[in-house]
């Protein structure tokens, strides 16, 4: 019972002076409601060292030989795959045995991921447009976190103490999640590596023996599912790709939005990605005037246990049964390729199942896109001026969670907005 | 491959016209967009008589003597609940064994379900509403048919020839599902029938052997998840139900948004109900301003297979032993009370699950909203100029699908589009 009340509290902080948002354009007031964070509260950074804003993903190996430590941390991860007392067995041999194969898959796009490369490209130029638009929490410096692959999240902390962050020393960083939508397998799951991170590397600040003040001050932007800035870049990315059909196929074109699946244990257990996912499609049919037939789908599903569905392969493998054969399909999970785009996508659903038939084609990845980097730096610009440490949302476990670790980084994440507020108030 | 064609053909039909539509105020569009049809071309009726608007949904029994055929035709129906190829025999024998233990439950809730009370209210006022709004197009006829309960598909149908609609004389109907979101189990089980009807109830016209003029036109509002009237009709009676919390716990109440489960089989043949209910609830979120903890939860699972969670039920109690009391339950696919509502949320969930805590409350039924009756009028209006037999994701099958039924039955829907212009073509 004694870890309830900070929750509580911080949930209440957290959506209290929500009422003081002044008048804005109905464009402004829909572009701020994506970030779930609401209040303007303008406040100081705490620090002349202006904002450390840490971009966090799970990563992909950079080349093949890093594919055997990138698999053994993901099958380890209990928040992503949830292999039961037994995790810490399976998971290994799951790892070895699968690392032949996705090896020559990483060979097959290339030699590696290009998810550091985007991230870190992503990063510094949002960073670079916030110096513009937030003056007030400049300078902005951009630091990536991998959940299983370089730079891993335990190296981009001591990173960031090496930099003058925290040990100490204070400063603000913003722990900004690269998955659009929140699952407890995803943005969960780094926030706790984070957490735990936080715990080692802070000494007595980062384990409560002594006042965490000059550790670092965390918040979490922990979800834009619907954000206007991400729906018109996906929007602009569909259509540049409908364009490449005949016009007089154009308007049939079946829209599949593909996203990774997750466990019907995981789903089951209340967590909040499903929803979000279709809360992300239904904006971006929504910008797309509703005028094309769509299906939100799932892929890449692992293992014998049942996972979310429809499936993306047999979805696309039944559409092309019924002579349905102009397809798009649209990785509406991710913000830059990686495997299951570049693989999974181009490769297996529409190399293999949709036998290379030219009507079935896939939407470019955000990567670079202008539109989409301008809504990362909107949503940190607003983040930063909101003075809330995390969403709402985010301070609500799943129903059915029984995650000790996760209950604690709640906590600890909860606990930053009063931390927030009391260095806003001193400044 | 010889009914492909239509299909295809009708879709383009059913876009072709978007990129004619007028400059739109930033709200009518948004508002317009909630209804999936785009094009707002004006046609004629095609008739003096005016326009049949048929309210469809799955009904309830209103009295405890009509439980029995209420449930017979029920587990009856393989589009809402698949038993195989058992259907007829198992069907029959959970409904008579369910019957004693269903009566007692709508015993409890005032001895019926309301659904033809408000259904009949809410088309007689929207009609009303309706006949202002749309002078060319009245008068507006309001019908209800239900699947399970009188009055039935058929006896609608019956009715509607007895009127002067169709059997020689055409004439305009609507089919207005009262489902906002479209599952093949509830909206697609519902134009099954009407399609069958129509086959059966309008001789040669209805079965292709002469040319179907004199038939009625039908056209179909198929799903409206996230129209801004309905957004706002719930968000209203979410803001008054947590006003009757004391304002320091206000902000800290758990909305619980709470929706009929589906099969996984269901679900897993690519349903788009799930995703958009999600979009519900994530438009109904951005109206209160994201400032609240939530989670949607799915109800009403029967029978031993793998439904979609997690459950309305377990949610609530894992939440009780968290300790997090305070709870809103928000009956999000619904539109007027019924046995889920009354006796599911109000008696078990609320009264056993959660022990009947005063923190733990249920959100008022859509009912007699005047904000969502004028949703529904504004919703026909758009619909009934926007010269579309139904929108473009209608068309497009569950890539899992084998129901012929099905294909037959949207075959009817789009031809009946081209039916449409041809008619305000020769008008």
């Amino acid at each position: 019972m004694a870890l309830r009340t900070p929750l509580t509290r911080a949930a209440r902080r957290a959506t209290s002076t929500a009422t003081a948002a002044p008048a804005l354009s109905v464009y402004s007031a829909q572009w701020r409601r994506g970030n779930a964070t609401v209040a303007p509260v303008t406040q100081s950074t705490g620090s002349k060292k202006g904002t450390a804003i840490v971009f966090m993903n799970m990563g992909g190996p950079s080349t093949t030989d890093e594919v055997g430590s990138f698999l053994s941390r993901l099958f380890a991860d209990a928040d992503l795959i949830p292999l039961g007392r037994l995790q810490n067995y399976i998971g290994p041999l799951i790892a070895r045995r699968r690392t032949p194969k996705i090896q020559k898959q990483y060979a097959e796009i290339g030699g590696g991921s290009p998810i550091r490369k985007w991230s870190e490209h992503q990063a510094a130029e949002m960073c670079k447009m916030l110096d513009q638009t937030s003056p007030d929490t400049a300078p902005h410096k951009p630091y990536v976190a991998f959940r299983y692959a370089d730079p891993l999240t335990e190296d981009m902390y001591k990173q960031l103490l090496a930099d003058g962050y925290g040990g100490g020393n204070g400063g603000r960083a913003v722990a900004f999640t690269q998955y659009p939508q929140y699952s407890c397998s995803t943005t969960g799951s780094s926030l706790n590596e984070l957490w735990k991170w936080r715990t080692r590397l802070e000494g007595k600040r980062g384990t409560g023996e002594v006042e965490s003040k000059g550790a670092i001050n965390w918040s979490v932007i922990d979800r834009w599912p619907a954000h206007p800035g991400l729906v018109e870049a996906f929007a602009e990315l569909i259509e540049k790709k409908l364009a490449e059909y005949p016009a007089e196929r154009r308007d049939n074109v079946i829209l599949l939005f593909s996203a990774h699946s997750l466990p019907m244990s995981v789903v089951n257990r209340g967590d909040p990605y499903p929803a979000e996912v279709a809360a992300t499609v239904y904006a971006v049919m929504q910008r797309l005037g509703m005028k094309y037939k769509y299906r939100l789908v799932w892929q890449s599903q692992v293992g014998p246990q049942p996972w979310l569905g429809a499936q993306t392969s047999d979805t696309v493998k039944n559409l092309m049964k019924k002579g349905q054969t102009d397809m798009l399909l649209i990785p509406i999970a991710f913000t830059s390729d990686h495997i299951e785009t570049l693989y999974e996508l181009d490769k297996e659903v529409i190399g293999e199942d949709a036998e290379g038939h030219e009507g079935v084609k896939r939407v470019d990845s955000l990567n670079g896109s202008p539109t989409f980097i301008k809504a990362l730096a909107d949503l940190a610009k607003s983040h930063l001026h909101s003075g809330e440490a995390c969403s709402p949302q985010m301070i609500l476990r799943c129903p059915g969670c029984t995650s000790e670790r996760c209950l604690a980084q709640k906590e600890f994440f909860a606990r930053q907005s009063g931390q927030d507020k009391q260095e806003a108030a001193a400044a």
